[in-house]
């Protein structure tokens, strides 16, 4: 599959009758090629020509690396102390190529290299690549539902060790270290983000860190987790009751639980991705706690935890078979506390299917 | 401290004449105000001012995140419907400043969040602010340092553990999970990246990833870690022996030994950063190694694990009190095996200090 992405690249860079296209973050790298690396500061890129072969821009340590990935074209390799752009300067040269359009990725470059880019090709005009990337990362083919389906699997699973291991007095660390232990065990070598594991009041923050407060009886507790196989990312969110919750918190997690489930029911391919969110947000703001869901609905989900399309209430994009995006609606209230349900959802021929199964009724664990 | 380094900042800003300054990468931000986020594709960023209040720009949901890292300053919070960078237009507006001259970080901003600021300041002319930054991040306070050291020994216990628990048949990935569960017990939420536990051939590779590969008899076995404590990081490679290693490891171990003790001899203020590479560099070339020593001696640490200075063979910047960073010679031999030695490295008033203390002659784990 991964030739006929890149071969779906040229043919664009040729379309648009471009001197070459340079991709230069790892997610895309990946993506074309298989050779996935994070570079930290060091400089990897991907050209590609509309006549040439492409090549693969990398400190020279990645080489073999970069084979074992099953690249068979060029590899553009430095050293540290080489400047890295005198040797895509070269290598283009060598190919008599005269840099005059280069599309680049605007969203991931940053100033100083562009400035670099300005050096090297001070004949090039610049445009977007992303606009081609977005579009062929949008829908994903079987290869990567696969994997998608696998890393949701995984993601279930993290959800049930953490809820097994809830115990009065553990911490929200423990809960944490507990179902990383369990996935690296079984090979997952990154999680998609850090492991959020919240208890009680500390639910109420979206983007909370969980610490070494200690669980207590009618605490809410809140994982949001996912895991990176082959490449690819899952997520999901599940709230669950330690002991009993008060009535309050219950009400926040059936508004949220019929605003998740009712949202789900909507999508399918042809519905506005505005109108997803906006479902949500409507019966969320009929029962009052409309200020409380402070974000999105979801993102797009695939190599990255959130790629496009961002799934926002003003977002006019239609769902298509293929698009993988989160539905993840949540109440979030100061010193009550907050509930937050997510699933990893799969646009079909005619409707949906929702990737992460682990159970979305009111869980309430004897404490 | 935060409110020194902000005072300077703004000292800064005043000398060069600027209109502003604004810095949206997590790093910079989290130096300066103490607040830390990961706002994936979202807009972080902090602006200041050379007469006026500094202001964060963040997600409306972070907002009491932000107040509870104790920033006392106004914050410019959008949702995710909002145009972030209208919100900062209107920001300054109301202040009655006029963009002339805006100081960003270059190395860090996209080329089109670039495209945005110059459509809401379409007067500002663009200066670097990272050669400040780099100045006032390059040497630490006590503060950082008692993180750091504090974060090394962290580092020193996550090799003990994976090296305690080497077996035949265990699997890198087990030995990854062992040792991220012990840490993460002790309260750690993050480590500094991906841990690395690679074992017999698979040592050869510099950026090699743990899998489900299991250790055998006369495996070198090397580990290379780090934790985030109160986000500053570490970072620690150790190599060890499973059982009897052939000759050709043990005279790999004992030249990368030679190379990184004697490098470390020669650090104190003063000395040139070049230097210090080709020290280790010339020993183990002198070996026959020099090829399979395919990295720079180390590089800067602190908030990020990367972090500047580049420690190359070229780099003529000197050694100064404060400074932090990392000394790691390598020989990575194909077929044969790879050793790499890494202790994180304070620069003092006379000399240097040793953050990590893990032992390193090599140990011969029983098999």
């Amino acid at each position: 599959m991964k030739e006929q992405r890149l071969e779906q690249l040229v043919n664009w860079v040729k379309e648009e009758n471009l001197s070459a296209c340079f991709l230069t973050s790892t997610p895309n790298v990946f993506y074309l090629t298989g050779f996935y690396t994070d570079p930290h500061e060091r400089l990897l890129g991907l050209l590609v020509f509309p006549d040439n072969e492409p090549a693969i821009v990398c400190p020279n340590m990645e080489r073999e690396q970069v084979k074992k990935s099953g690249w068979t074209f060029g590899i553009i390799g430095y050293d540290d102390t080489d400047d890295p752009w005198e040797k895509v300067k070269e290598d283009v040269e060598k190919r008599n190529v005269t840099i005059e359009k280069l599309a680049i990725e605007q969203e991931h470059m940053t100033v100083s290299r562009f400035q670099k880019l300005q050096e090297i090709f001070p004949q090039a005009a610049f445009t977007s690549a992303e606009v081609k990337m977005y579009e062929l990362r949008l829908t994903k083919d079987e290869d990567e539902v696969s994997i998608l389906r696998e890393a949701a699997k995984l993601a279930d699973f993290g959800v049930e060790v953490g809820v097994h291991n809830i115990k009065k007095g553990r911490t929200e660390q423990e809960l944490v270290a507990i179902i990383e232990y369990e996935l690296k065990k079984k090979g997952i070598s990154q999680m998609s983000f850090s492991t959020m594991a919240l208890a009680g009041e500390k639910t109420a923050s979206p983007h909370g860190k969980p610490g070494l407060d200690t669980i207590q009886h009618g605490d809410l507790v809140l994982f949001d987790l996912g895991v990176v196989l082959n490449g690819y990312c899952s997520d999901i969110t599940r709230t669950v009751a330690f002991g009993d919750v008060g009535e309050k918190q219950q009400d926040i997690y059936e508004t949220v639980l019929k605003a998740q489930t009712s949202t789900l029911e909507i999508c399918k391919p042809g519905v506005e991705i505005g109108l997803i969110d906006r479902t949500a947000r409507s019966i969320i703001t009929e029962k009052g706690y409309g200020e409380y869901f402070t974000h999105r609905i979801g993102h797009g989900l695939g190599i990255e935890v959130h790629e496009y399309p961002s799934m926002n209430a003003t977002n006019t994009m239609k769902l298509q078979k293929g698009m993988a995006f989160t539905v993840e609606p949540g109440i979030y209230k100061p010193s009550v506390g907050g509930v937050r349900i997510e699933d990893d959802i799969l646009v079909t021929e005619s409707g949906i299917e929702i990737l992460t199964s682990y159970p979305k009724d009111l869980q309430i664990i004897k404490a």
